[in-house]
């Protein structure tokens, strides 16, 4: 079967960072998951990654997503692909795509229109190539009337050959038998000593097998970092993307700084998004929202003409016609229904808010199942953690919850109950009923002619 | 008198959403109020807008505030403006301003210059136009020694016509009973079967009647959008402007990153303005002030010297002196005082807060009076919400308000009175008078050996 | 010895504000500062600083760091040097380098270079130029075979002269002895009426003594600011610097919008800084943190694997570990240990919270020593401040304090001890006790079927 092997033993020592190349970042995914995406969309299934630098890493985040091969030793890309020969071996029947893993933005339309020529062809090796506007230190590809003549590198080549606009991607397709073979053939007679793939066509040639390429309509395919600049811009690359897309679909932003939306996110038409919004996960957002400014919503799901004013969300659910703003944490395993308003500074965790409730200022629900057309007070608790463990507060239909309340979990307050500012609720509270611990208030007259006098007397 | 006929019938479907195009906003305010704000300014009192697509939405918006002509089918935009002939019948004196609804850049000086220009030529017909760098798709102006000879289309352009850098903004001034007639001769007869109102200057010409064409200083007076990122791209326009206009005025920006000023926004000489600040309505900013990182204000009145830092303030009024932040809600009909001091995590709503008073932390005033030189602790709220109906505190000069207190409105608290932490205040407080209603405090020794026994075993 | 004439008498009237030019800020420092710092780096220490309009901000600003001469009347830039001709008389022995108060972007190594170039030529007169790409309204220098032939202002240059891209910086290198004199040979016979330095020049060359030039490798070297357009590039430059460095330091940005990094800031390797993030004054930033969104940081020091998540802090200590967000405010003189974990809407000022102590929602804990692994419950606050002085709070490790809490200072909370939730804290608490003042909770059925009786027969 047709099957890929992607290289990400690179370090990135630019980086000044202890992580291989291909696991950094991207819109929040790693560059090699971007480069796996793609096989996976293009139908690839069989998979290899070759890791090398801190390989631990790729395997962790890897797990049983594909096969692994372990680079020891940094000697070239050529050297990289032997270390699949097991692979290969075990397949050796259809074609075998080579990629680098921290090039992220080939995508599955590349892959599948490079494998058709490539096998339409006949190719024993297919170059993936682009034509840039600047093609300085790319390898520049040496077209024939029916193929490749070969790939000369910046280095090596001559004037005319330097204006070349189509150069090497660094990825290709190969026959896997042929691969297997020209493996063997390199050689590391070279400056660096080094194994190198691209040798691989130049032997191909000479061996008269047919080497072609194909020129990718995304010239984006060629990109790549080696430092944090060019992290930073291939990010501004997808994020420029990831916008134009949403705008395309009716998406509106009057101003798109500081917005920062992952790959993954859907956003109904009509939906406006406000500046220094981070959109993360799977994110889904219904029609006619208001989202920002400055939300960050990660794997939540948002109905229609909710709007959120700065506020922050996380593996939760939020229904249509909510209202929430601005300073507001919804922490995760939230679900807020429909038609809530919740106003500022409210913290929201683990917790069911039934439709219509009312949480409008200065509070915390945690754990908590809370019914609908509710009213929680301003200042109001629940009291979910004793130290030990942590229990739910259950609150009824259209109950009227006082402000500065303390709900002690468990606890169980019934539907249309009331409870009076300033009470600590520690037994559950029947429907209709009113809970109060109210104090005697004491007023002691001219309490601050005494308190104060020397303060007055000073500031005379 | 000289009069105007706005064509707003227009959809916008690459928009994705059932909102008529004009009615799509530009820096907070549909494109139709750029274009029909400028008319006004330039003195054109008499309006009429056609409308087509989602009429209903256009004539809600505009209420009486000018006359609507509807255009029930889509025939092009010599039919729309058709539509308008009992208006123009009523007035036939002067001349008629044509003008898209859908470009918002339109001023009044170039109104104003355009008629006067057109009335001095005597001219049938004068076509407002600009020059620009990259004038393909759009129609090019043919000039002739003592006018024009006509708008050639992209289309129909040979390749000098090409490279003429006047276009057709598509609008234009009419005599009145001139346009009336030329009306009467436009035909459907040519490929999409519309009445063009281009096509009134080449019967004009050819009826031997003067036309000519104005151009506008102000290039951007072509721009209009066809999608969500022609909008973002008007924004972008309209943003660069209103920031260049306050530079020029003395408002200082380090980095304008996410900063959307809208364009009635009054900003004073000194102001700072940090980034991801959003300025609305009418909003009036004093002089020496700092606004931001990331504050949302909205038809709010601030005096000089104010600091706001990471705040929302909506329909108040904020005056000299006064500091506020981070992360304040300030919500309508409040008025802050001279001098006030609010720190993080306060809601004000509907209240006065008087000279000098301090609001630290943690609380929610609304609905109440507050003196001046006020303490108000942290975590104290104004219950002015019985479930019923909502009530006012008032609270005295110099007044101390503990922590954690709740004013269950409605209430009034005297001058310099004082307030125990904790209390919830049921009853007035007379001046100077400590108010308390607190508990004894019971100590139980060992406790926690007991509770967290099992814990500490545990974690042994 | 070498020393620095510093111009700063300039005004800047499209600025709109009274401040000399040299005193607007580039990421937030005086101009002034840039100029003096680089002196001051490249060695040199004996400097004065010519003052002019609004001289005693300068004044105050430099208090005893240099000496200043006042410049009465603005009388050209040779005047302005002339007033500091005691300055120079104390001093005679070696060289004297005159700067624009209001260039910023002079470098150390520039004035180090260019004196060390200025001393081996055995130059009278050492220009500092820099090669720009649009040399428009810049004085461009007439290069000879041993040194220079004059400075040419673009009004009086022939065609070739003004295709020269070599340009005046407006610095210069004198032989102190030698400035002397030529400043009493420099006349105000011109348009303008001024004594201009650029004409010692043309003195000392036909005068016979050597001028030279010496071209900057950092064309920024001539860039000032007149209005507030010009300020924000000038920002827009040194922003762009900084996060550069950070970039080639290993410091992560998926978008850099609305990130202001003053230039004295040190970040650690693997740290990322989300959009939207100031960090201001001497903080100093670990590796590995996440900072941001929306944070503002302010001399502030901060360890390794800090997440900070819309935080503002000023003035404290924040150590490794450490998670704080969203919505915190971190107020002067705080000390945060070790993996210490504070939750949104949470005020922490002039105290120290201990290793591994919670603090999740709705607090404020001022004044106060918190020891190690305390809980702090939601809504409880330290009761600092009875209106007449602060007080602090002291909590023992591994302390339990309930929600709502008010904590009377001065009050010290044991080791191990426990309060409820809703208690006022008025004494101390000893080592494991349970603190707790709660009244009685009243029940009392059926209330809201009287209390709402009414609203509910109006919503049938």
């Amino acid at each position: 079967m047709n099957q890929a092997v992607i290289l990400a033993g690179g370090q990135g020592k630019r980086m000044h960072a202890e992580i291989p190349k291909p696991m950094f970042r991207v819109l929040g995914e790693p560059m090699l998951e971007w480069v796996l995406g793609a096989c996976e969309n293009a139908g690839l299934s069989r998979i290899c990654v070759v890791t090398g630098y801190e390989s631990e890493q790729i395997c962790a985040y890897l797990g049983d997503r594909c096969e692994t091969a372990f680079q020891a030793e940094r000697k070239g890309t050529g050297h990289a692909v032997m270390q699949t020969i097991p692979f290969l071996n075990a397949d050796t029947d259809g074609n075998t795509l080579v990629l680098c893993g921290d090039a992220p933005f080939i995508d599955a339309d590349t892959i599948r229109k490079s494998m058709e020529q490539h096998i339409a062809e006949g190719n024993s090796v297919t170059v993936i190539t682009a034509c840039v506007k600047d093609p300085t230190g790319y390898g520049r590809i040496l077209r024939t009337e029916s193929g490749i003549a070969g790939i000369v590198e910046q280095k090596d080549a001559d004037d005319e050959q330097l204006k070349i606009t189509e150069i090497n991607s660094g990825c290709y397709w190969f026959r896997t038998p042929d691969l297997i073979g020209l493996l063997g053939k390199i050689t590391n007679k070279n400056k660096q000593n080094e194994y190198y793939l691209t040798d691989t066509i130049s032997i191909a040639l000479a061996d008269g097998l047919r080497a072609g390429a194909f020129c990718s309509e995304n010239p984006d395919v060629v990109l790549g970092a080696n430092d944090r600049k060019g992290l930073l811009a291939l990010n501004t690359v997808a994020r420029e993307r990831v916008l134009n897309t949403h705008m395309d679909n009716g998406v509106s932003f009057v101003c798109t700084d500081g917005i920062i939306i992952e790959r993954a996110v859907k956003i109904g038409k009509g939906t406006e998004i406000l500046p220094g919004t981070i959109l993360r996960g799977k994110t889904v957002i219904g029609e006619n929202c208001v989202i920002g400014p400055n939300c960050v919503i990660e794997n939540t799901v948002i109905g229609d003409q909710v709007v959120l004013n700065t506020v922050q969300a996380y593996d939760s659910q939020i229904d249509s016609g909510v209202r929430i703003g601005p300073y507001v944490h919804i922490r995760p395993d939230s679900h807020i229904c429909k038609d809530v308003k919740i106003g500022d500074f409210v913290e929201i965790k683990n917790s069911e808010i039934g439709e219509g409730t009312m949480i409008a200022h200065l509070a915390y629900l945690g754990d908590s199942d809370i019914g609908k057309y509710v009213n929680i007070g301003c200042g109001t608790v629940t009291v979910n953690f004793d130290g030990l463990k942590k229990s739910r507060c259950e609150i009824g239909d259209h109950a009227f919850i006082g402000c500065n309340n303390n709900l002690i979990a468990p606890v169980v307050l019934g539907k249309d109950c009331y409870t009076a500012a300033g009470a600590t609720i520690t037994t559950d509270v029947p429907d209709y009923a009113l809970a109060i611990d109210r104090g005697t208030l004491h007023i002691k007259e001219g309490y601050t002619l005494r308190k104060f006098a020397k303060r007055k007397d000073e500031s005379k």
